[in-house]
């Protein structure tokens, strides 16, 4: 975050499953654009750490990559750890500990991309949008419990937690991407005629946060609503914003309606920069073809855009998207490699 | 639920918005194709009573209510009323108190309806699936809290509330519907790698009762990941089962992807008929169309389907069945009136 013009201080998970092959086409196109010099550290972290010593996270790590300008992540999780494991004592804690409570994930149809979506029909004028997940707070906390477990008469319990402080800092900038956007539009998505403590408070906090924003308009749709507008009217959307546990429904569903989590990009950003931002493909590790050369890096080669941009190298951002969707236009029917996919992409950029 | 041979005596909630004049299509065509004689009583609740008398369900009306075989419901919500009032105090209310545990959704696309999805390249085998999501637990049991209302401190919770007894009884009921069905196949949707304690043991539940039922193959999916495959591969379901929450997301997008909410039956069940089921479409009272003839009855049409089936008078639903298939594979782009498709419909009984 203090990337100076000329070097980042890069962290690297590659993580499990996918995550190092996918990973390592990222850091090809990031060599290939960035006129910075990119110092790199590989953190070992996920399956096979958890395996040999039992560490998921080790706090000294923590603290180390407290000290880097960027996170590059590939995936986290593996079937042969028990679930949850990997998830909540690695990437959550991350998330958590680093303060990403905007977890920014485009959804955009490129030009030459196939959808499962009727895009005549249903989505004339393209499908772009963005939405503004909250990365903190929600069902995602780990509170709640369980009681008598493996009994008949076992009680588990999940509370979503969430707070006025941190739904506004994700809503103001939520508005603040959809002023700098050309349609300047904002919908919350929540289940506020059940989930009336949070519901309600996150409608608040739209109506008064958005009365900073007057050029912004806003609504809103029950998160069940969304899922129908999503396939039979996706062009409506401009800015979600959105719980953390609603961002990760919507977000799969957005990212399968553009074309699939081979491309979808996403930042875990804490926008104050007072500790490094974690970018990273929304897919996971995808274990079955682990190892292969068959996972598609563009969404890891989107999410290097992202971090570029956070850094404030706009225009390195640029090339990428630019050189993705040329490349993304041309594909056609043909069966790459995940190498060649990177390096088809770093060549026309370098 | 004592519905003999030759009576059936029904409690009718036409509701708000859309919802009465839905209901008269579904009653129509009960009448036209039913052999019994058809008792009913129409209840007043909703909106319009709210407002009249601040009431939503009285617990005189409640106690009516359960004296019935069935209950067909309209919709219930209005803007006029304070997002909330209804849904909990009067639709949910009668879900929990009548332990509507086995929330019914089939999902399926007819011939002759258009998907907004790209059918011929992600659902070549056709859509044919059923959710049962789970009716009186997770986060809809209003646990939960708020406080510092209306201040910078705000904070305020969910409580999903999950129990062995009630996971257990609607995975049974999945069971036992996937076996009668030629797939055979349940997918337990959850997020358990993230709400561990619910979803451990929503897990467990399905290891332990799929033992009961050898010739039943069971998965598991992510509800993030089944919003993947719903547009990519939705044929892959059999039969869902799924909690409270996460079966209301996942039911609109089953609902869209099969042709839209016009369509999308549902039961509330309780399938030891010690009270009365309710039986309802899924979409709600829709109330900018309110009254202009505008609105499908097909879902509430093929939701007295769901009625009869359940009173045991298989063949008379199948009729309906086949008469809507009927009608949806000739429509065509024709634009008729709420009456006319119900007439229609029913002509074809009569
Ligand atoms: C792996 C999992 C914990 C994670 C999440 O739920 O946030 C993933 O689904 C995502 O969307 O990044
Ligand atoms: C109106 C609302 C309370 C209801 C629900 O969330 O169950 C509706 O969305 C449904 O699916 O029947």
């Amino acid at each position: 975050r203090n990337a100076t013009a000329d070097t980042i201080d890069l962290a690297v998970i590659g993580g499990d499953g996918i995550g190092p092959e996918v990973v390592a086409e990222g850091l090809k196109v990031l060599d290939a654009v960035c006129d910075a010099k990119v110092a790199r550290t590989e953190y070992d972290l996920g399956a096979r750490r958890w395996h040999a010593t039992g560490e998921t996270l080790p706090d000294s790590v923590l603290e180390e990559l407290r000290g880097h300008d960027a996170i590059l992540l590939g995936a986290i999780g593996d079937p042969s750890v028990p679930s949850g494991v990997l998830e909540r004592q690695l990437l959550l804690r991350i998330r958590f500990e680093l303060d990403h409570h905007v977890n920014l994930r485009p959804a955009k149809l490129f030009p030459g991309v196939k959808s499962p979506l009727d895009v005549n029909s249903v989505a004339p004028q393209g499908i772009d949008f963005v939405v503004v997940r909250e990365g903190t707070e929600g069902p995602y906390t780990g509170n709640g419990g369980a009681l008598r477990v493996g009994t008949p008469n076992e009680l588990a319990t999940e509370v979503s937690v969430n707070t006025r402080f941190g739904a506004e800092r994700v809503v103001r900038d939520a508005f603040a991407r959809a002023q700098a956007r050309e349609r300047k539009k904002l919908t919350l998505l929540h289940k506020h005629n059940v989930l009336s403590y949070a519901g309600h408070m996150w409608r608040r906090t739209v109506e008064e946060v958005g009365a900073e924003f007057p050029d912004v308009t806003h609504d809103y749709a029950h998160i069940d609503a969304a899922m129908i507008y999503l396939v039979q009217d996706p062009s409506r959307f401009d800015v979600i914003v959105t719980d953390n546990l609603f961002g990760d429904i919507v977000t799969d569903l957005a990212a399968a309606v553009t074309g699939g989590i081979g491309l979808a990009a996403s930042g875990n950003i804490n926008p104050d920069r007072s500790t490094p931002s974690m970018f990273e493909p929304v897919h996971g590790s995808a274990p079955d073809i682990a190892g292969q050369g068959k996972a598609d890096p563009t969404a890891t080669i989107l999410s290097v855009a992202m971090l570029l941009e956070h850094l404030g190298r706009t225009a390195e951002a640029r090339r990428i998207e630019h050189a993705v969707a040329a490349d993304l236009a041309s594909r056609g029917d043909q069966v790459r490699s995940t190498a060649q996919i990177g390096e088809a992409i770093a060549a026309t950029l370098a």
